[in-house]
């Protein structure tokens, strides 16, 4: 879809509007209860969105997405992610947002008929089986779940955690170990392993700062007993396992530095309200104090830099592809994901004693998106690699 | 008791023994459960530390308590601070500690008889009801809870929250304006309230970072809708309610920050053994990055700082009282806060994923413990207050 | 002119190559002397410069300038800033930048003749003289100096100090006081005093930092001891001196931030050179150290952002002018100051004791650019006022 | 000595008065000139110090000095290290007082009588020669330097700089290998060499941050060429040099971190003075801006916590060696730099311009003292080491 800028804004109101009055309201529900307490009125909300066209923003349009670019799709992202369940409603969430496209680009006819196809459609599901409790997420070589060949199929052994929303997905893309001799980034397949397979087993969904979650909104333990699928549900070339997670890194990554800005302007926002409305004494509202207003002041730096940063990143993906991008995407993750914490921070501080309640979204984001400086790579891993790239051209 | 150094070291170790083999082992029920959940276990712990002389640690020995100095009893809290339920153990928990105190200085006979003793003894517990949704706590005199005369009695209105450990508790010490007219120093009361008198409503424990919690480990929302008390529930003299809880306040803050260090020394060893445990590749440790080297020396160097600022304030309020330490009070308020946010922080960075996981304490400490920079006066009011008596002091 | 962008990129080689290779040696001579000392060799580059075209890049190209846009000049800002000279060789140097766009915009033919026509040409210099000792800079309508008519003429009286520049200047631009009863903001003029002016006393170059600098390299101390000029001497109307400087201050602060991004990269170049060529053991570069590698990535990221968020405040203005983008102008004066600030940091400490002497630029921006955080409104001015602007438009 | 807490704190009297009222005032001319410029009125300064008895505060009474422990001696350094010149003229400089200890400690009769004497007597003045600009600081036993046998002498051979105080000394303190097949520890020998020695060349005083200086103030790049000096003036054994070192660390560490404390103090007095006096608009103090108010209330802790570590370390070297107290030695260089780097940018900040002028001291200690991050070993090798041992204890 080639929009122009009018009728890109036209859409972003539409979207901003949707998310405001539609999806905001289901945050309390949600922090009340859990996410399969709301799944049926997420369901229906889904639908209504669908209806106003609104459903897969980043999917090509041939497979029934609206074909936006990868930074028109930021912007998107944005906005979803001034919600909890933003992007769970217009079906672009991670995982399955990222497993579609791994679908579209590397399944065979087949595997898009069975998976992809209800995936789009919101029938159905989906987790990525990637990290290992007993090996270092920094690492992603090191792994130990294995998939043996055996006759046609593969035995899959291994042990799995942090997959997010495997509680209730129809089927897993499990990262395994298929050619041990191979040299490092060669070893790994990605296979996709139907959630009720002989062995697949949700040991637990682990507790997180405190919640175990459901559904979507959990993180599963995951044991592969001897789980046996077809040789058929490797995705891509056996062996491609690695270069297939690193393409589907940065927009990935877009992804979650623009939900996280959505973040970032949303807890802004609550700050900024609350800091004129509440009285630290009678008639003299706390955005007197000028702590608070350096902190609006530099929050306010922040998220632009962190907006323009990423979005120049993106524009980068739209135009170069991923790899050329890749020092600016290593960049942004550790870049915005500090700049998300600082101002959650001070969203939190500026409140007091509510910002610490569940009465508002900033404590869920406080405590879950703590984990935005350690999942996809740790910062240090980041740093690390971005750096090691400009030195080295500096020899 | 005049302990000599060597008697003081080695109640210190036995302290820290009882700490580790006793305590530690009830943290993963309570935190795959809640509080009431593991009361029993506690109470049984509690009978056993009594039974050691490991039993109200800062409490005169004339009222049953071990009588330490507020240097020692730092010590003390350091050591059970190292663990979630340490204080509760020893029956030196916050709010009752200080309600304690309140109540030896301040409580006629009756009032000590009534319940004094039975908090001494463990029987019961109580709360501390003074910070109210509707006004600013950097503001404490802002009070709208009212306790009016009527014959014999004080009809008490208002709305209060954040009342830690008020499910269960037996009596509130409330605050409430008595004396509407006077000075706005001098205008409320400390009034004990039972929490089975007519009109007290516990609305709910309020959820807060996204656990309601139970028994002690929680704070209430309380309606007072009329409760009427004998005027003689009134603790002190009528409108000394500010002052009793400013002179509370040293001894109550050394108490916290000596709890934080214990908080940031055992993280600190999470932090480290997990780094020399955990391989980042095959014989290379996490221990042996530079990043964690670099947090390990600067949580050491903080953490000492901290320590050493808390016990010179706690000797200060020893040798000259609260009032000629009010400075130090305020500073270590802050310091110790951030610090504590930093090594809580540092910690979970180095365990990745794990550390998010409540399989350790990291996640719990980093959630619920983001209060140390609001409660008790937010940094904010702190920083403001203490540098204003130096500017002051420069004219 | 209006350049095509592939246009544009070549103007760009030329002028980093010509830095590079023309003004980057002069600065040891420099660094070892003063400005004067080195005048005659920087006149001489002038010429060449200004044989290339590469002359007044900001300004018209009906008054001899390149006629550039803020955004393009904003490129050419950084690409001069990487060296301490680069400014003064292209005749694009604050304060006369900024001195020759007040004569165009608001000078008569006749002080565009005497005053605009040799500054164009580079024949003479001037400085721009509004900041007092006794009133704060961050109170600009807070000021001493008067202008007082008599018969034709204005008689200045005032005292005033980093009136950069003057030195060597051949007029100066007054900031006085000459409608005392008039609103805040229209109380001052600006005006035009030649520096051989009778009562025109230069009491001194200020030593800054341990320099008193000389020419254009130098901070004057200036006694206006009852100047008088004609009153033909005010620049726009009377009373219009605030409107003017306001106006002013969107293209200069786009200049002064996109030099600063020049600091940056040169900077960064030096920290990532040496990091690769210095040895902390036989075999193993400086760049090997982890501390190091996050000191690189972050400079990179935030510098990146620095650049983002000043074009996109150049390009604001372009389209919008100064007043829409006021708070754009503002959050980049603190963000990249600040960011210049840490960058300078990290690059001395990564090259140690040398990055402490004149060998290196760095010790110079070291200690000369911490003024950033100062002139032109302290951050702590910048922040209060952005955030009361956003905090006023929530209620 | 030993001093009744009484005594000591009339002796911190005294010297604090004789630094304000004495000391203080030479430091403008100090500014406005150099060292050698006020060096005779430092001299006289000298006599009237030691007249009061206030001489060599950290040297043996039987060497004529006063004597005092490692935390009394912190004390006075405090107090000196609050002006620039303090140390200077109790005679307890660096690097002098190093010298006087090593040769206190390893001195033959005949070194003593030769140099110690006239060093103690403040006759002359004496340099240590450690530093090669070819060979990184933090891993000093990476040495090019050579002292090579020749009948009855050492052949010296080498290029060392930031040689302080070398320009006026007597002597230099060379460190040299002696024994370059020795383990790494055990190469290096410390030699005095006459200043007048054949091939001693002085090439110049290093421009440091603007400043080649000159005497005591100023950091010489010197040339061995081939200095001849008997084997007699090794100090020591041969290849105890850097044991040698190593023992004088502890007392440096702690001379220099009471002097930065000793800035801090001050830095923090014309902080809160200024903040009082200057006002932003009229009737209004800036001390009334909240900003301000955070800097003075972080300033204050961080200072406190600064000096309690500061001398606790001390007090443990005293108690039980420097070997026994190297962590804390190595956790107050970077701990109590970084506070002093905070201090003073908070300082600078406050004052605005001014802060930035020699008007007063803040200029100069922010650009000199930013060499406290560096020397001695870089922040970065003592977290470094200090968190190796750490975590070497934890396996």
């Amino acid at each position: 879809m080639t929009l122009s800028s009018a009728e890109f804004e036209s859409l972003m109101d539409t979207i901003r509007n949707f998310v405001q009055k539609e999806i905001v309201p289901l945050e309390r529900p949600f922090l009340d209860a859990d996410f399969n307490a709301v799944a049926p009125q997420l369901d229906a909300l889904r639908q209504k969105a669908r209806g106003l066209g609104l459903w897969l923003p980043q999917i090509p349009q041939e497979y029934g997405g609206m074909g936006l670019s990868l930074v028109e799709h930021g912007h998107v992202s944005e906005a979803l992610g001034r919600t909890l369940l933003g992007h769970y409603v217009f079906n672009c969430q991670a995982p399955d947002a990222g497993n579609m496209e791994i679908l579209i680009e590397h399944g065979t006819p087949e595997q898009q008929e069975t998976y992809l196809k209800p995936l789009l459609n919101g029938d159905i599901r989906s987790c990525f089986s990637m990290t290992e409790p007993e090996n270092p997420g920094s690492n992603p070589t090191w792994m130990s779940t294995t998939a043996v060949k055996e006759a046609d199929d593969y035995i899959i052994t291994g042990h799995k955690w942090f997959s997010t929303g495997a509680d209730g997905a129809a089927f897993a893309i499990v990262m395994a170990v298929t050619n041990p001799e191979a040299s490092k980034y060669k070893r790994a397949s990605q296979i996709i392993v139907p959630t009720d397979a002989d062995g697949f087993r949700l040991v637990r969904n682990t507790s997180v700062m405190g919640e175990s979650g459901s559904g979507w909104a959990s993180h599963a333990e995951i044991m592969y007993d001897g789980v046996r699928v077809p040789q058929t549900a490797v995705l891509g070339k056996e062996g491609a396992g690695f270069a297939i997670a690193q393409n589907r890194l940065g927009p990935g990554r877009i992804h979650h530095c623009m939900r996280w800005i959505g973040i970032c302007e949303r807890a802004f926002d609550m700050m900024c309200d609350y800091a004129v409305r509440r009285e630290v004494a009678p008639g003299r509202p706390l955005a007197s104090q000028q702590t608070i207003q350096n902190w609006v002041a530099e929050s306010r730096a922040e998220i632009n830099a962190a907006r323009l940063l990423t979005l120049d990143a993106a524009d980068k993906i739209d135009r170069l592809g991923s790899y050329a991008a890749r020092d600016d995407i290593s960049l942004i993750k550790f870049y915005v994901a500090g700049v998300m914490g600082r101002v959650l921070d001070r969203a939190i501080q500026t409140h007091g004693a509510v910002g610490l309640t569940d009465e508002l979204p900033l404590a869920y984001w406080f405590r879950h998106e703590r984990a935005a400086r350690i999942y996809d790579g740790a910062d240090e891993v980041h740093k690390r690699s971005v750096a090691r790239r400009i030195l080295h051209s500096c020899i």
